[in-house]
C-alpha cells in the first residue's frame, strides 16, 4: 500500500490508449497533427488564447517557462520551500543563466503580497543587487494548499505593479482546480505562463508549457530545442496531453486522488501539518508510530524526525486509503 | 512510402511491450529495476564495465556526454557539418556554458587525425585562444558514412596524445555496427562517452549515453537531472532501452533499415554522392527528377538544388524502397 | 569629513610612483617584469608557493577564485549578508554558471562550523539538490568583525571533511591582519584561495587573487581572459600590487583606517553594534542624531532605519575621526 | 625599435594629467562627475544622444555591447579572423551564455553585405539552427582595413532589413577615422553600438562602449557589474576618456600611429599583404629576412611562415618607423 509519491504512479489506460494511436508516422518535432492541436484544446480549457510546448518533466517546464521571463541578470521570487528551489538541482540557475532565486517565506509554502514585498522591497534599485523580473508561485503548494483565485488575483496585481512575470508551476494544478472547484482560469490567475502538469496525474512523460502570452512561445521554442527537450517524436507527447484534457480526464484524475488523500485525513485529522487542499498528507507522527504502520505494509517518506508524508495519486486504492486512516486513527 | 527520415518513425512492438511491461509503480527516477539494469546489459555488449544514463533525446545525449569532457572554458573538434553544430539549435553552448565547437572539414562528414590536426595545431597555447578539450565524432556521420575501427582507434590516438576525450555520437551507430559488420566495441573505439541512439532504430524516446569511464557518470548524473532531464517515470526509458537489448533488436532494426537503404542504391548507384554505409541515401537528382518521383509517391527531402536524401528506416517498407530503387533507375 | 567608504578613496603616492615607474613598453598583458614578480613576493608573504593573478576588482577577484573550486552543478556556502550574495549583482551566478550561493546565519556576518553544517547537513545526497563545493567567507566580515586564526582552522577542518574548497573574501584583508596582530598566513588559515583585497587599501585598481593551490591558477587564467579581466598593459596591475607589498605598504594603510575607525569609538562605545576589528564602524544612532551629524559636516551612510555605518580609510583624517567620536559622545 | 603591438604602448603625459587630477574622493563607481560628463562628450563627438560605460579592457567592450544585442540562444556574425572569434578566449561565448559565433569570409577581414548573406542566408528559418541575432564588423579591420562609410551603411541597410544589431569593434577606431578623414559618426555608421579603443591610443585601461539606443546601456550596466567591470574608482577611467575626447587627443596619436606605419611602407609598399589603412603593417618576409631585421634591433611579431607583422603605437618613433621601412627596403 504505496503512498510514496505520485511521481512514479502507473499510466492511465487513456493514455496508453492515445499514445498507441499515435503511433504512425507524421512530421517530426512538433509539425504533427497532435502537436497542432495543442493551442486549441487548451485554448479552450483557459477560455482565451495560449500558445502551448510539451517537454518531458516539470523540472524542465518549470524553466523554459522562467526562461520567457527572466533575463540572466535578473531574480525570481519564489518560496524558500518552492520545488524550483529545493528539488531541481540548481535548473533555474542553468536555465536562467544564472539569474537568482529569491527566497520568500509563507505558511504552507504559500506566497503572499506581504512575502514577495518582504523579499523585493529592501532591494535597492541600483547595479549591485539582482532585481527580480519574475515572481513563481506553486498551485498547489509543496505543502498541498492551494491558492484561491483572489490570493492569485493580489499576487498578480503585486508582480504588474512591479512589472514582474508571474509563472505558475502547477505540477499538481489539477488537484488545486479539483479542490477548488474553480474554472482552471481562476485557479491559474493573471498568470503569464502555466506548467501543467501530467506526470503526477495519469500521463507517462509530457507536461504542457501553456503561455497565455503567446509571444513569448515563439521565444522558449528556441530555448527548448537549445535544452535537448524537442522530441523528433513529439506526437507521444502532444497525444498524452491531448488524453488529459479528453473529457476533463486531467480533473478525474486529480479528483480521484484527493478523495484519497482525504480518505487518509478523515478520522486523523487532528494530526495534520497543513490543511489537506489537494492530495498531500503531512501528518505529526513519532517515530514508534512510522514503524507501526510500516509494519501493516503502508509505504510513505518520513517528513523530519516527528513527521510523515502521504501522497495519493490518481490510481491509489481508495479501500487502502481508508485503511491507512483508520491505521492512522488507532495508534 | 515516405524516406523523409528515421526520427518520426513507428515503434517497435517489442519496445511497446516492454513499456506495458514496465506500467507497474517502482522507485522513482532512476531508482526502479529497469533503469538498474543498464550498467550490466550495456557493460554486455561492449564487453566491459561502462556506466549508463537514459535521456529522451539524441541532442540531449550528446550534450551530457560532452558536458563531462569538457569544461567551459574549453573547446570540442568537430566536423564543420555534424549535428551537434548544425542541427541542436546550439544546444553544447547551452550543455557547455559558452564552449566552443571547432569546426574541421573532412569527406563525408568524417573527421581524420589529419584533418583534427589542421584544427588543433594552429590554436597557440596561451589564454587567448580557446583550448581543445575534446573531440566528437558521429558514428555513421552525417552523411552516412561509417567508421572503421582502425579509423577510430588513429582519432583515439591523437585524442590521447592531446589530451582530449572523445565522443561518440551515435544517432545511427546501430546502421554503422550493421554495416561494419565488427562487434559495437570496435565500432566506438577509444571513445570516453557514446550517444547510443535508439529513437531512430525503433524506439519511442529514449537514447543512452554510455560512459566508457564511469566516473564521468557520476558527475555527469547531476547535470542530466539539472538539464529537467531525469524523468520521474524513467523506468519507461530503461525498458525501452533494454528492449533495444534484448536479442540485439538494435541490430536487427539497423539490418533492416540498411537493406532498405541497399534497395534503393541497388539500380542507381551512379547517382550517389557518398557509399552508403549506413540507413541515408543522398543521390544527385535534378529539381524535375525529384518532381517525378514525388508524383509517384515518394516523399523525401531535397538536399540543395541538385540533389536528395532517402533516409530509410527500420520499418521501412523494403518493396516500396525497390520500387523507389526502380524509379530512379527509370529516370 | 567623509566617512561614507573606504572604495573611492584616494590612491597612496607610493602606489602613484609604482604606475609611474611602470609606464615603459613591456610584455602585453601578464608577460611584463612586473606581473612576473609576483609569485614571488606574494609567496614571501604567506611563507609558501601561491599563484597570483591580478584583477581589477574584488567582485571578479571573488568569482574567479570561486570558479577554481566550483562546478557550475555545485554550491558555494556563504553568509546571507556576504557581499557575493548582497552586492555582486549576482555575478556569482554568472561566473559559475549557474552554481548557487547557500546562505548560512551567523553574528556579525561570520560563519562557524556550525552554521555551516546547518546549511550542508540538511542537503540530501543525491542529484535533486545542489551539492556544495565550496565555502567562502570575508576576513574582515561585512560587519568588520574578524576571524581569529582558530576559527579558520575550524572552518577550514570542516571544508577538508567534507571535501569543500575554502575561499576567503579579502576585500579588507589588510584591517584584519592589522587587527589581529597576527601573520598573513594565520589570518588565511587552509584557503585554497584569497581575494586580497588592494582597492579599498590604497591602490587605484587592483585587487590579487592568490591561489595557496598553485595549479588552480593555470584554469584560472583562462577564465580570466574569457571574462575581459586581462588588461593588455597588466603592468599597471601589478606594480600597484607590488608597490602595497613594499615595506608592508598594505598593512601601513590597514593600521592608518583601523585607527581611524578606533578614534570615532572611542568616546561612544555604548553604540556599537558590533566589536570593531577593521575599519567599519556600525552604531545605533536615532535619525534625529544622524541629520545632526550631518549638520556637522560629517558624512556618512544610514544603516536601516536607526543605525549608521562610518568606513574609515587609509587616508582618513584621524582628527575628523576623533571630531566624529565626540560629536557622537555629545549627542 | 618596438613594433610588436600597439596594446602595450605608454601612456600619454595628457592621460597622466587626467588620472591625478581624478585622484580626490568623489562618489563611487561611476556616480563621479567624470563619469557622469561621459554621456554629453562622446554625444557632442558623434553628433547625436548616447549612452556611454566605461570598462577596462576591449574585450569586455565587445562582450558586453553585444550583450544587450544577443539573447544566449542567438548568434552574432563576424569574420572568421575577428578579434572576438581568435583571440578573446571564447569570451563571447561567457558573455552571451552559449551564443554562437557565426563566421563569415572577405578580404582583409572586412566583412561585405554578400558575405553576410553567405552565412545567413543559408539558415533555415527553424528551431533546429541558431538563428542571427546581431552582427559585428571591426573598423579599423584585424588586418588593418577601414570600412568606408557606405560599406557600413551597406552592412546596416542589411541589419535592418534582417532585424540584425550592428556592433562595432573599435579597437583602433581613431586609426580608421584618422585614415579615412571622415567623421566618427560617418566611420561607425548606423551602429547600435560601438566599442571606442582607447587602451592602444594612449589610455592605461580604460575603454568606452558607447550605445547609439542609450535604453540598451540601461540593461547593459547591470550586466557591467555582474561581469565584475563596475570599478569603485571609476572615476580614474571617466578621467582616461574624457581626456582621450579632450581637444582629439584620440584622434591626434591614431594619425601619429598611422604616419609611422606609413613610414615603415613607404620605400617597401611592393611587400605588402593589405592596404595599410591604419597602423598595422603586413609584409610578406622570408624568415631570412625576419632574421636579418632583428639582427638590427627590430622587435615585431612573425605572421605565419612568410609574413611579419609590425604595429606603431601612437609613441612610436617616427625616425624609428622610417628606419624600419629603409631597412626593409634594403633586404
Amino acid at each position: 500500500m504505496r503512498f510514496l509519491s505520485d511521481n512514479a504512479a502507473t499510466v492511465h489506460p487513456k493514455v496508453w490508449d492515445a499514445l498507441q494511436a499515435a503511433d504512425e508516422v507524421d512530421t517530426p518535432y512538433d509539425g504533427d497533427s497532435w502537436s497542432q492541436r495543442l493551442d486549441t484544446a487548451f485554448g479552450e480549457l483557459f477560455g482565451r488564447e495560449v500558445a502551448v510546448l510539451w517537454v518531458a518533466t516539470g523540472t524542465a517546464a518549470n524553466c523554459l517557462a522562467l526562461a520567457g521571463l527572466v533575463q540572466p541578470h535578473g531574480g525570481v521570487v519564489c518560496h524558500e520551500e518552492a520545488h524550483i528551489e529545493m528539488d531541481e538541482a540548481g535548473a533555474p540557475g542553468f536555465y536562467l543563466h544564472g539569474a537568482k532565486l529569491m527566497l520568500a517565506q509563507g505558511e504552507g509554502a504559500k506566497l503572499t503580497p506581504d512575502a514577495i514585498r518582504a523579499v523585493v522591497d529592501p532591494i535597492r534599485d541600483d547595479v549591485h543587487q539582482v532585481q527580480p523580473h519574475a515572481i513563481s508561485v506553486t498551485q498547489a503548494s509543496e505543502y498541498g494548499r492551494a491558492y484561491r483565485p483572489e490570493e492569485l488575483q493580489a499576487i498578480g496585481a503585486l508582480a504588474l505593479e512591479r512589472g514582474l512575470g508571474l509563472h505558475v508551476d502547477g505540477a499538481r494544478f489539477g488537484n488545486a482546480v479539483a479542490y477548488l472547484g474553480c474554472s482552471p482560469a481562476e485557479a491559474v490567475g493573471p498568470a503569464k505562463a502555466l506548467s501543467f502538469g501530467c506526470v503526477k496525474n495519469g500521463a507517462m512523460n509530457a507536461e504542457a508549457i501553456v503561455f497565455f502570452d503567446p509571444a513569448l512561445a515563439d521565444m522558449v521554442q528556441y530555448r527548448r530545442k537549445r535544452a535537448g527537450h524537442l522530441q523528433s517524436k513529439g506526437r507521444f507527447l502532444a497525444a498524452q496531453l491531448l488524453a488529459m484534457l479528453q473529457d476533463d480526464l486531467w480533473l478525474e484524475n486529480a479528483r480521484a486522488a484527493n478523495a484519497a488523500a482525504q480518505a487518509i485525513v478523515a478520522e486523523a485529522s487532528e494530526r495534520l501539518m497543513h490543511p489537506v487542499e489537494a492530495n498531500e498528507v503531512f501528518m505529526r507522527l513519532t517515530a514508534d508510530e512510522r514503524e507501526a504502520l510500516r509494519r501493516q505494509g503502508f509505504e510513505f517518506y518520513d517528513w523530519g524526525a516527528d513527521a510523515a508524508r502521504f501522497v495519493a495519486a490518481w490510481d491509489s486504492d481508495q479501500s487502502a486509503a481508508r485503511a491507512l486512516g483508520r491505521a492512522i486513527a488507532s495508534l
